[in-house]
């Protein structure tokens, strides 16, 4: 049985660029003559192990470049995190297909199931080349220098912050948006690239890089609010105390844990109305408002980085070609990673699977501000071209102050 | 003393394009020799009666432009609401810096403000011309066929749950956005523009226009999830039971007699938090998300409808020339509104204030389905054409499923 079919498919929360990476394997695979077939798994590895698959060979190349315009897993998406007997029961089912090739578009989680089928396959003695290809609004694979799907995400923070500080500067008060993010502050961190004028918001920024401590946070509102008469806050959903106890977890009992024992974060306001409450009942703020940004900052549609585009794009060709081609000659399996070669300018390598599988970035400490509630000029420089062409600006009114004729 | 200034300012809630209104009115106001100074005030109405005024004609073309494709009140807003005593100091200053015209850019309280003003001022027999210039992302002022800031507000709803469709579509559960708009259900409306294909979501809108039923709301969501395997929910804030009582204050009462949540919470997240507590509870759906538009709808940079932008800049336009040259040679006071003339063409007149002040327009019931939880085609057409140019899009593969070679 000839190994010419290629199996893709689309693990963990969907990204704005997601598709990108998708079609990049689709439009690579079809100029190698070793590929008759792509397979793509609906559901990610459900769809394995399911038999579920759909035959991508047969879609054209019009209608592929439009989905890629399109956020959101296309082939649809699964939180099943495999353990080894999962592992298995997709490895039996690629071997049943005579997949030879096995691409994995996903996070750390995802990584970690390409590892395990990796592993499988090797001592199975079957011949299958298993690639991870990198995806999480977080920011949080090691050895990356940033991760396709990041950027858009980012690009919506700092467009949201952007406009909220002009909301919050017209009718002042405190607003506090919550961001995601449950261990990487990156992507609240990118409400800082939403800062124009010195006095912008946000003034204050909370990672889970940091510890929070309720009265630190109090007491840092009722600074700034001394100073601009307003403040704007971005707030990690992943803060926690020294213990590491989120800090949400710590008011609510009942809270919902994913597959993965992880609690759930996302998709409740409770975080944002309690910091908010909080605020009121402490520093007797009147005008104190709470967004939490929620599925919005990872599926809006009509927010994206072209940067961000282009690279997810490149990610799945160049796991096709690392696939076929080898790295300098030499097959192997492995995770794609973007490197930084210039301002701004990127290319590919490929990390053996245990460097990127089940590891989490976090920020890193050159980008944090010494005070913890800011960012560093190393990550606005760090992050700006990511961001992408045409991102919106704001402007005000020069002062141009008329005297007054009634009052003292 | 020559009547030769006018005054101009920004009452209420922000919107992406009140400052092309506001640039409408100082560029407009140039070209009239009658006019000598543009003056701004800051913050609304309390910028008036506190003499906070700055020189608009000090502001340079470029800078204007710059401005006025900038989301939020340039200006600053506030969110007093002026009793006769209010209006009569307003009137007090304007008389004092020998203000002829009187432009205010805001919603229907901010009409009313106009109406008593404009009282004020023939009583004392000042000559005093007052115009209201309509914004308002609610749509809900009488007269007119829509408002500006409606239109981009709406487009971001619209994208939103276009982008939160796909990702519901990728990982399947119950999606439910809570959106803005007390009284009238035009913006949660809008939802129903995100949708392009047949089973897209949003499946199930919830407008302020119809008495709103928990059980059935359960039921016609447990009907959604059995035929789709997904349910996505366009929810107004402003729901409310029979009896005119708002939901969330009926489920608020709910969990403090279970002593389960913390009524003292009236953040902007706890409407849908609880909704979706209901559904997990009495439906026993697991993988339930809620999300609260919250500001981000009103304030987002970036998103922005290019009819919206137009029509807001001519509405500050027209009201400059109302003012100066009167409607067919008539001189009076009134609230410029938005006149559809073709498909898709628009016009601009000039209502009396009586008409729009205090006044609260709610859809018409031609625009809602008659299961009371989708819109009609009526709506459709009514609203697509504002939505602007370059709307982004959504796009699907086609099936090509695969034989399975294992499973039965």
């Amino acid at each position: 049985m000839a190994l010419n079919k290629i199996l893709v498919a689309q693990g963990g929360g969907p990204t704005a660029v997601i598709n990108q990476s998708l079609v990049g394997v689709v439009m690579e695979a079809r100029r190698h003559k070793g590929i008759d077939l792509v397979y793509g798994a609906r559901h990610g590895v459900r769809g394995i192990v399911n038999e579920d698959f759909v035959d991508l060979t047969q879609e054209t190349s019009h209608n592929l470049e439009l989905v890629a315009g399109t956020p959101s897993s296309a082939l649809g998406s699964t939180r099943d995190k495999p353990d080894l007997a999962y592992c298995q029961r997709i490895f039996h089912v690629l071997k049943a297909h005579g997949i030879g090739h096995f691409f994995y578009i996903g996070g750390n989680d995802s990584s970690d199931t390409v590892r395990i089928v990796s592993e499988q396959a090797r001592q199975a003695g079957y011949p299958l080349r298993s690639i991870h290809i990198p995806k999480t609004i977080d920011n949080d694979l090691v050895g990356s220098d940033h991760t396709p799907g990041f950027p858009s995400a980012a690009r919506f923070v700092a467009q949201a912050f952007a406009g909220a500080n002009l909301d919050n500067a017209a009718l002042p008060g405190v607003y506090l948006g919550v961001v995601m993010g449950r261990h990487a502050g990156f992507l609240t961190a990118a409400s800082a690239l939403g800062k124009k004028f010195p006095d912008d918001g946000p003034h204050l920024i909370y990672l889970p890089e940091r510890v929070f401590v309720l009265e630190q946070f109090l007491a840092d509102v009722k600074a700034m609010v001394a100073r601009h008469g307003r403040c704007v806050i971005a707030v990690s959903e992943g803060i926690h105390d020294a213990a590491g106890q989120p800090i949400l977890a710590q008011l609510a009992k009942d809270l919902e844990r994913d597959d993965h024992g992880n609690v759930q974060l996302s998709g409740t306001g409770l975080l944002a109305d309690l910091l908010c409450e909080e605020i009121k009942a402490k520093l007797g703020i009147k005008r104190v408002r709470g967004d939490t940004f929620g599925y919005l900052q990872r599926s809006f549609i009509g927010c994206v980085s072209d940067v961000d585009q282009r690279e997810a794009r490149e990610v799945g060709e160049k796991a096709v070609q690392f696939a076929m081609w080898g790295v300098n000659g030499e097959h192997r399996d492995g995770s794609v990673a973007i490197q930084r070669t210039g301002y701004y300018s990127a290319d590919y390598s490929l990390l053996p699977l245990e460097a990127v599988a089940g590891k989490t970035r976090v920020m890193e400490d050159l980008f944090i501000s010494e005070s913890g509630t800011d960012v560093t000029d190393a990550f606005r420089l760090y992050l700006r071209p990511l961001l992408g062409s045409g991102l919106p600006d704001a402007y005000r009114l020069r002062p141009a102050p008329v005297a007054k004729v009634l009052a003292v």
